[in-house]
């Protein structure tokens, strides 16, 4: 309830909203507790209300403590359903996180003449961005299951065997270790497609000689890391070996610069410039990181035109990259807790072209 | 470019707009073969343009043939890149298959006194529902995926074993046969939770006599695959073998229904009377199915609100459940594409409460 006490005077003291709609799939868990609810209203005065289909039912009302749950039926609409709930509450400014434009438009018809309505998307989200120490607790736990998985690209890349192969290593060593799944499609990326920084994975066999970009992350009670690594297969060479050094350079600048007050923007910088010291700054081209929690791409953002500043609980990826075509492409990332002064990798080790092989 | 085609005559001859602005993510992937565009500009006249951040730009223009390509820069708002362009072309009737509210909003006020924009949600999804020859090779692989990971979970339950133990096991064997991912979070839901239709997957220790619902999906070539069964770890009891058998028995019915013009609504009632007249109707709380491809969600539905009817190559899950709660649940799901009389199974076999142990 903490976290809906703070939602509501953000709403309601900060703003003079009502009432506040929460649709968006990450906030419904970050403030019930429990996936599968449709939305969830929070009044200035009376019940917070979950909504939900019959599917989930059963499962909410286990699962999310203190609040009062709606069955939504079949081919009910939601505008419908909230609409008279919020005439009798008398509400005349009501919030909501995010909608679709469909669902905007419904929404809006289902309140006309008695109350007004407006998207107001960072609330929750300004809230999500500091992890309290239930949240770090876990986010901490799904570095150490995603660093076991990097272990396994490690022992298992080399000539012959295919990205999907390697893929299958590191997941089964994350589940091993305890993970309730991938944070997201997870990346093995050789020869020309490690410069690609979205290159997937495939069924592709390593050749002798390719830079394999590596980028996984682990679940951890529905909380999420971010790693990459980069390495070759096989004796890397004079130019792979002095791409990774700039790379390698431009995240410890960086990783160096994330603390408390920090402007994201600059963060960015401390990496951008060694790359572009380097002579490689057209083929770094995307921002330094973002920030991780419940999904794996928040805030704050860390990149050149970010206006966010760092603070004492953030969590966010430092993930610098060159990415020359036909070449190939180096990327090293970290999921980083911001603290005061000297910043916690949540992910380590590993820094070195070198595999086991 | 078949697909673009087809698009083109839906938007620009049976309806009278003159450009179509993509925007959601698999009507991307289905138009263009690659991941990563931001969005794509059909005309009525003149050429298919993509947009892409710089992030994905080399991968796109290396993936997507025959488009223009077009560079987002850093920042870059849409409706300014792509304003002018739709101005230069004489657009009057801007449609698009997806925007968030803002997004409507901003590329509204982009194109304001010159054109007009609609959201027409089902033209790009009306032909995703109809998998061509390809589509459905690759739909098919992605079954026998999903198949090999359920042999693992047969193999691998047995009271002790945690749920995650059990999806460690299943999403290996998926990968050791050529897949590349998980088409949803697995679930290996056991004990109270199997009663929860998206019950997740634990570290909870499955106990002897548990109900055990295992549904599961698999990604070939972007293309997923959906499937479940549920076990008992050890001797089923005669409620727990009762309850199955009217599920077994729903699953089959419905599939016999399952067939070119059916009605999605008839289909459901299929099964949805076999589980009625056992007495458990209230129990089976969610619709019988769903289409399957690019997204493990899509048209045509099956339940007792769809309007759909179905098609000669449509894939759709057939998925009845009872969910009795604190006792547990039994589900038991195939993929299955729509054929003129006889469909087919994608996903077969485990039709029974026992495992390997």
């Amino acid at each position: 309830m903490k976290r809906i006490d703070a939602l509501k005077e953000l709403a309601f003291e900060k703003k003079d909203f009502d009432a506040f709609l929460v649709a968006n799939e990450s906030n419904l868990l970050y403030l019930t507790g429990t996936p599968g609810a449709t939305c969830l209203l929070i009044p200035k005065k009376g019940e917070n209300t979950i909504y939900v289909y019959g599917v989930n039912y059963e499962q909410t009302k286990a699962e999310a403590k203190g609040f009062e749950v709606e069955l939504l039926k079949r081919g009910e609409k939601l505008g419908e359903k909230i609409g008279p709930g919020l005439k009798a509450l008398k509400v005349k400014k009501l919030a909501s996180d995010t909608l679709s434009y469909e669902l905007h438009r419904l929404l809006a018809k289902a309140i006309r003449g008695h109350a007004k309505l407006k998207v107001q998307g960072d609330l929750v989200h300004g809230l999500r961005k500091v992890k309290d120490k239930e949240e770090l607790n876990r986010m901490r736990k799904a570095g150490e299951i995603t660093v076991a998985g990097m272990k396994a690209a490690y022992e298992t890349i080399r000539p012959n065997v295919t990205e999907i192969e390697v893929a299958a290593e590191i997941e089964y060593a994350m589940r091993k270790k305890g993970g309730y799944g991938t944070a997201f499609d997870t990346i093995v990326a050789s020869g020309i497609r490690s410069a690609y920084p979205h290159g997937g994975c495939a069924e592709r066999k390593i050749r002798k000689g390719d830079l394999i970009v590596v980028d996984i992350g682990a679940i951890y009670e529905y909380y999420r890391s971010d790693m990459t690594r980069t390495f070759v297969a096989g004796e890397p060479s004079d130019k792979q070996e002095k791409l990774y050094e700039v790379v390698k350079t431009a995240e410890e600048e960086a990783y160096q610069a994330i603390r408390a007050k920090a402007r994201g923007e600059d963060v960015d910088q401390a990496a951008r410039k060694i790359i572009e010291d380097a002579g490689y700054g057209k083929y770094f081209n995307h921002g330094l990181g973002h920030g991780v929690g419940l999904e794996v791409h928040e805030g704050p953002g860390l990149s050149p035109i970010s206006k966010d500043r760092l603070a004492v609980g953030n969590v966010v990826t430092d993930e610098p990259g060159i990415y020359i075509p036909v070449f190939g492409g180096v990327r090293i990332e970290d999921s980083v807790l911001v603290k005061q002064r000297v910043s916690e990798k949540f992910t380590d080790g590993f820094y070195s072209l070198e595999t086991a092989r």
